[in-house]
């Protein structure tokens, strides 16, 4: 099966604004009652659906960088994630003095496939002793086994769209899971 | 004179919400009148200032991408732009398809120093024909000399904040160019 879906056109390269403020709000309706006090993501497409979101739930945003070198910093949660696009490791980091037990957390992002990225997030927020409220993201390979290992460490994950299947270069998405 | 002006309680890392959107209105106010059709940015730290302008010019964002190959695509704007802060050279690349001569763009960033990042983005626009409005940045080092050499190109850049020196720790900022 193809693993590329592009969407550079309005989301990871051009962004179209109409639609980004609306899944925005969409994040907001579905996790308002969560008591979020923060939300995280990662660099670089993370960042602007995480703002989007952020003005709806009026809390900051914390993106994770990334980072060449391993070198540890006393002051940061720090993670190894593997990105299977770029078939290679890069490490993640949060400063400690973001993230602490006191928070309630939105993690969201673009793209969740095979999970590296939101487990690293995951694993992120768990060292800070913040509390996940769940996970939010914008398209889902549902083909992929990502979203499946996050719902089965009992996880909320809410994507705006899942996708099934990629056949003849015709996407399939699954049922909306709009409730 | 220290080199590195720490932002990310606010900006880029963690991002203020509210100071965000103050930061894309005030954008408004200095550029509404020039007709602008695209925003263009660099990730990471660039997309969310860019994308709270956009909500206020109702236009899309187009963000360059950082890759370590220089592999030329045939449908890319690409330069390479060296990094001061990290001592190395990137290439930064826009696709084809998001920016023509019909655009009139302005161009955000976080920060001005050396001005690498910004005559990066002024050059790849430069070569798809669209029109430079101008130059946008949250806070210029005003002892560096990257906004003397953009404005002597012609360049309208409008700086938020411009720091003059920065002296025993503390940041001296230049008098505000608010009109």
């Amino acid at each position: 099966m193809p693993n590329i879906v592009k969407v550079d056109s309005f989301l990871n390269h051009q962004i179209d604004i109409d639609l980004l403020d609306e899944i925005g709000k969409e994040f907001y309706r579905r996790f308002e009652k969560y008591g979020i006090t923060k939300i995280v993501t990662i660099e670089a497409s993370g960042i602007a659906i995480a703002c989007s979101a952020a003005r709806y739930f009026n809390v900051p945003v914390v993106f994770a960088k990334k980072h060449e070198n391993k070198n540890m910093d006393a002051d940061v949660y720090q993670v190894t994630i593997h990105s299977f696009t770029k078939d290679k490791d890069y490490v993640a980091k949060i400063s400690k003095r973001y993230l602490d037990s006191s928070d309630r957390v939105l993690i969201i992002d673009d793209f969740l496939a095979n999970g590296e990225a939101a487990k690293g997030l995951v694993s992120m927020v768990g060292m800070s002793g913040a509390e996940i409220a769940g996970i939010g993201i914008v398209i889902e390979k549902g083909f992929q086994n990502g979203g499946k290992a996050l719902r089965e460490k009992g996880l909320k994950v809410e994507s705006l769209a899942i996708i099934e299947n990629i056949k003849d270069d015709e996407v399939i998405f699954k049922e909306s899971g709009r409730k």
